[in-house]
């Protein structure tokens, strides 16, 4: 391996954003990169061609799911998770950490690991570093997350420290496990929202070394403002050699403000998740499809989308899939959800290839006039 | 168009089975061939191009269920049911009187036709012969069926008779009402087990004239016998010059038997919804993914089967979809049973070109010694 996997490409001359490549055992990203969630080894209702075909280029699987079902033990012995689930581009995995903290109420935290119970079927599991890495590495992925803690919002200092210096310590355990594999590790800066235990925890992993940085621990209910001070902070710090992370983040807009920040790769269930709900996202902001004002239109959900669903179904049509609660409502919406992050995310490569991010940025948000939406926690 | 959109190509030398086409506004349906059915314009979890590649030549719609939602003007207004759901391939639509009698129990019906209610908000709706074949045109099917009356099994002699004389007054009526849209309307011969009644429907039917002849009633509870005196008995009298078609029937072996009498055309939610509970079709047998001596299963659902699911995915993975519920499960589960079923009528086209059917036949049973099977009735 070289000494990054990420190569930098070009950086915008008006601010932070950045094209790049990252190299990987299942082949190259396009960087900034939206990586659509397959919680279960699946990117929920759609096929591997599907991906595909609607520009996905690396996809993230759970750890906490697939540890807890079917097992990385089985899956390693189908070769891992590429060959198990019929997709053969990169996957990134997550360490567990988040869900663990998430899900489980009664998480025991030591210095060891976390001991917790299957939200299943109740049974005591235990994660630490060392399993983590050697749970991803038996699902094969691309690229592995360190077994990260997780700092509610808001928290105190005291708080945030002791959790993040535990952090730091399970990373290094992590890279310590890690066997030469040729997968890819990333640390997990935490923090919370006070910078001088973000540029702690930023440069114990750097002193460490790994092989991308992930900013954890946002988008967890702090008010927009403190998130993006994070971001600037951070990403001025995080070394541009590296491809950097924004973890579980977030909306389109979201996307724009991290690119501009200077940020490599994101993930959110957001688009899967509100695409089952009927949320469809358009370059003119969002749209409910179960609103009657769809109820004869001939038009596609985004006259500028080239995605199938945009392609070969007019809104009354979904709509009247959507109020039957037929599965191909599913279906068609995650399509063009995905297709919508992917194109996004492609545009503004090209945009800062030809040095006119801001521009893009500017447009972006001057398209989205879209009257018919609702509050996105409608969704949720 | 000629005098019958049915073209015999050849007959068995050994019993009644035969090849043929139809000719539709949508192109020619080899014949016989299995219909999937696509209740709310959309053939359950599935995509036209998934329906198109694993060999679906046409599919049916419920006019009763169209006409409630999303409405027949709305589908005319979109230029009918192909436009709507982006299915370029023949379609054929039911009348509704088969789910007038079985979701209503209120149904009311008079001479004139039949009088319900909604099943989604208990609004009152009437088709009579009239209405169900201009519902059926505002659909633009390519096949349309006349309006019928079902008769419960078991009936008195007394009432099936009147049952059966009603649906042969409604039959006129509906050929009576067509324009000239180039669509087929096929009559529906009922008279319950009676094989008397049987006939009397059918020669009325001839007498009125339509373009193919379909056996309604029958898979409503009798014993197989029954069913297949009734088939034997009837496929004798129908002309061999029109289609022959067996509606909401049923297994494969159901299939197989209707082959060996003579029918042409066949439909049942069968496959898709077994798939959709967890329950394959294979040629060995019945297969019922959650059972956990899958759970490491590494071979496709079928060795001999070559559908888009056999070719990539394991036992293993789809019980693991299966088990967590995933919405995958539903789309690669009815992939493979409708693949096996269209797969089957293929082999029995075939096999009747070759004149070899009842070889074929006898091999299809005889390769029928899967034992991981349960009862159907577990999955309906």
């Amino acid at each position: 391996m070289p000494d990054s996997a990420y190569t930098l490409s070009c950086v915008s001359t008006e601010c932070q954003a950045r094209c790049g490549s990252l190299s990987t055992l299942h082949g190259t990203v396009e960087t900034p990169v939206f990586m659509p969630v397959g919680t279960q080894a699946t990117v929920k209702s759609l096929t591997p061609e599907n991906l595909a075909d609607l520009g996905a280029q690396i996809i993230l699987g759970n750890t906490y799911h697939l540890f807890i079902r079917p097992g990385h033990e089985l899956i390693r012995s189908f070769g891992g998770l590429h060959h198990f689930m019929h997709w053969e581009r990169p996957i990134l995995t997550d360490s567990g950490g988040f869900q663990i903290f998430s899900l489980q109420e009664l998480a025991k935290i030591t210095e060891e690991g976390a001991a917790f119970r299957s939200h299943l079927d109740g049974s005591r599991l235990f994660l630490s570093p060392e399993i983590a890495v050697h749970v991803q590495e038996a699902l094969g992925s691309d690229i592995m997350m360190a077994l990260d803690t997780c700092i509610p919002y808001p928290a105190s200092h005291d708080e945030a420290a002791r959790s993040t210096a535990l952090t730091g310590r399970w990373a290094r355990r992590c890279r310590n496990a890690q066997e030469n594999t040729g997968q890819l590790l990333f640390g997990i800066v935490q923090g919370g929202m006070y910078p001088d235990l973000r540029r702690a925890s930023l440069d114990e992993l750097m002193d460490i070394g790994f092989d991308g940085y992930a900013l954890g621990g946002l988008s967890v209910g702090e008010p927009k403002e403190e998130m993006e001070a994070v971001l600037g902070e951070m990403t001025r710090r995080m070394p541009e050699t590296h491809a950097r992370y924004l973890m579980g983040v977030g909306t389109p807009e979201d996307l724009v403000e991290g690119v501009y920040h200077g940020l490599d790769m994101f993930d959110c269930v957001l688009p899967t998740r509100n695409a089952r709900n009927g949320m469809l996202f358009t370059s003119q902001g969002r749209l409910v499809i179960k609103n009657a004002c769809f109820q004869h239109d001939q038009r596609p959900l985004d006259e500028h989308c080239g995605c199938y669903t945009c392609r070969h179904y007019s809104r009354a049509y979904l709509r009247h899939l959507f109020q039957s609660r037929e599965i191909l409502a599913c279906q068609l919406n995650s399509i063009h959800n995905l297709h919508y992050y992917c194109a996004l995310m492609a545009s503004m490569r090209k945009a800062i290839r030809e040095d006119c991010f801001l521009d893009f940025r500017r447009n972006f948000y001057d398209q989205r006039t879209f009257s018919n939406h609702e509050p996105m926690e409608d969704f949720l």
